[in-house]
C-alpha cells in the first residue's frame, strides 16, 4: 500500500513514519510506500529507507500534485501551531485552512475519477474546546462537548473536523478526525506553541538546563505520550467506520495532571536536583492563552477502540528517557 | 450609517432591507447608504430608494472591491442553499464559505487599516444541527447544543460561524452569529431548498394550485416568519456585545410545529378547499434530507435579547395573507 503524512518532517510524522516502517504494514497489508510530505526536507534516517519518498515545499504547492496520484492512505499531521498562528493570522488560514482544503480537494479530485476514497486521519486538537461566555467548559471535556475555540489555531482544527465529516459523508474520503492532546514530552527545541513549556519542564532540567515554567503549579491539562499518540492515530486509521462511530471527531486519550504533579513526578524518576532546575515565571500571554484550555479531558470513544492514556506522568518521563539512551546530552543532567 | 446586506436581491435580503428603509435607522443611527450586494438585480422598488444602491455580481467578485470601502454594519445573508450545495459540491464551497472568508477578509483588511471593526450579522441556520451516529440529537435543538451538520449547507454554515467567532475574537469585527429557523411562508416560486415545501404547501393552495408535501404529516420542524425573522436579525445587530453574551452563534426563536398542525391552521385560517389542494407524495431524497434535521429548537439567548416566536401557526399564514394583500394572484385560492 501507499501513505502519505503531511507534516512528515515534523516529531509526530517522523516518529509515525518510524512506526510504519517498523511494523511494515497497517491494517494487514504491507506498506510499499511511504510518502512524507512537509515544508522541511525528511529526516535523514527515514529517507534511507528504500519505501520512503519525501516531498520537500508547502502543503498548498504540494496538494497540486496529489491530484494526479493515488494514495491508499494519508495521515494530515501538518499543521502551523497555535502561538504561530496567534501572531499571524493569515499564517493560520493558508496552512492550517486552505492546505487543508486543497488535501480534501485533491483527494476528492481522485475519487471524482473513479479511485477508491482514501482514508485519511485528521491530527485535530484539545485546542478546539474553551470556554466561551455563552457555554461554560466543563471541568472535564468529552469527545461531544460543544468546542467553542478560543485561538484561530483550535478554531482552524475544528473547521477542518467538519471539512472531514463532510468530505466522508459524500463518499470522497473516508475521514476520522481525531483530537490529539498535548504531547509531551516533545525533543528538540522549544517550538512556537503556547504549550511548548510542558514539555521544556521537564525536557530541559533533564539535559541539565535551567526550564522557565509560564505559568502556575495548579494548572492542569491532558498530556499524552508521543509514543500512546502514534498509536491512537495507527489505531483510528485501521479501525472499521462502524468502530469509529459516526463522523464527529473523538478525543484521544490523556492523562489529566497538574505541573506540580509533572514536576513531582520528575523528582521521582530523575531526583531533586533535576527538578530544581525548573523555575516559576509568570508570561502573561501563554499563561493567558492556557486560562483557556480545558483542564482534563475524558475520551470514551477511543476506549472503545482499545486506546488508553498511560497509567501515571512518571511513564511518560521514563519513555522519553529511554527514547533518549542513545543521546548522552539529552540526559547530561541526570548524572550531573 | 452605511450599511451593507449581502443576498439583497433575495427574499429575505429584500424584506430586512425593506424594513430598515422604512424605519429609517438602525441602533439610533440614520441609514444613509444602503448597499444591497446580489447575484441577481436588486428590486426595482428598493432601488428607487436614492439610499440604496445595488452591486450585482458574485459575491466573490465583489469583496474584492469591498476592501477600499468602510461600512459601519453588514448583514450577511447570501448563500446557496442545503438542495443546489448537495447537488452541486464545489458550488456550496464557492457560494458559502470561499465567498464568506472573502467578505470577512475585506473587513480584516479595513481594521488592520484602522477603521473601526465592522458590526456583522451573518445568517447561519438550523441546519447545522444533525444527528451523528456517535451524538444522537436531542428533541429539541438549544443554543448550545453539539452542532454535527448532515449536509453541506449545514457544514458551511457552522464554518463560517466559527470564522465570524474567531474573527470577532482578534478585533476584526464585531460578528454574531444567528441560527434563522426554517422560514415560512416565503414567496414565489418554490427554490433549491429542501425546506421549499414548507412554504409550498402554505403558499400553493393560497393561490388557487396543488401542492405537494414529499414528507408525512408527522414531520415537525422549527419554523418563523419571515417578519420576526428578519427583526430578529435586526435585534441581533443592536444588541451590545455584552447582551449578545460571548461569540458562540445563538438560535433565532421557532415555532415547533409539524406539518399536520400547518395544515390544520391552512384548513382554520382559509378554510377546507385550500388546505385539500396539499397532496401527499413522498420524495426520497427530500425526505431523508429532512429527516436528519430537528424537530424543534428553544431560543434561550434570543429570548434574552427579547425575541419571541409566533403565538401560533395561524399568525404565519395571516402575515403572508396580510402581506399578500394587493396581490390578488397570490390569493387566488381563497375566494375560489
Amino acid at each position: 500500500m501507499k501513505l502519505l503524512i503531511t507534516g512528515g518532517a515534523g516529531f509526530l510524522g517522523a516518529r509515525l513514519a518510524r512506526t510504519l516502517l517498523d511494523q511494515g504494514q497497517l491494517g494487514g497489508r504491507n506498506i510499499q510506500t511511504l510518502v512524507l510530505a512537509d515544508q522541511a526536507p525528511a529526516r535523514a534516517e527515514l529517507t534511507a529507507d528504500p519505501r520512503v519518498q519525501a516531498r520537500v515545499g508547502p502543503l498548498l504547492a504540494t496538494c497540486e500534485a496529489l491530484r494526479e496520484e493515488d494514495f491508499d492512505g494519508v495521515f494530515h499531521l501538518a499543521s502551523a501551531v497555535s502561538g504561530e498562528c496567534e501572531a499571524d493570522f493569515e499564517l493560520g488560514l493558508r496552512s492550517n485552512l486552505d492546505s487543508t482544503r486543497a488535501l480534501l480537494d485533491a483527494l476528492r479530485h481522485r475519487a471524482e475519477q473513479g479511485a477508491t476514497p482514501t482514508r485519511l486521519v485528521f491530527s485535530s486538537s484539545v485546542a478546539v474546546f474553551g470556554p466561551d461566555a455563552a457555554v461554560p467548559m466543563p471541568a472535564l471535556v468529552a469527545d461531544d462537548t460543544l468546542p467553542t475555540p478560543q485561538t484561530s489555531y483550535g478554531t482552524h482544527k475544528l473547521i477542518c473536523e467538519h471539512l472531514v465529516a463532510d468530505y466522508t459523508r459524500k463518499g470522497y474520503i473516508d475521514g476520522r478526525a481525531a483530537r490529539l492532546m498535548t504531547v509531551a514530552v516533545r525533543p528538540g527545541r522549544p517550538n512556537g506553541a503556547a504549550s511548548s513549556f510542558f514539555s521544556g519542564i521537564i525536557r530541559e532540567p533533564l539535559a541539565g538546563e535551567t526550564a522557565i515554567c509560564p505559568v502556575s503549579p495548579d494548572v492542569q491539562h491532558p498530556v499524552s505520550s508521543p509514543q500512546r499518540t502514534v498509536q491512537g492515530l495507527i489505531r483510528v486509521y485501521e479501525a472499521s467506520r462502524e468502530a469509529f462511530v459516526g463522523r464527529t471527531a473523538l478525543n484521544l486519550p490523556g492523562l489529566n495532571v497538574t505541573v506540580q504533579q509533572m514536576l513531582d513526578a520528575l523528582e521521582a524518576v530523575a531526583g531533586r536536583a533535576v527538578r530544581d532546575r525548573v523555575r516559576f515565571e509568570r508570561d502573561e500571554r501563554i499563561a493567558g492563552i492556557v486560562a483557556n484550555w480545558p483542564r482534563g479531558a475524558t475520551a470514551r470513544r477511543a476506549a472503545g477502540l482499545g486506546l488508553q492514556p498511560e497509567a501515571e506522568y512518571a511513564d511518560i518521563i521514563r519513555q522519553y528517557i529511554a527514547d533518549h539512551a542513545g543521546h548522552p546530552t539529552a540526559l547530561k543532567g541526570l548524572s550531573a
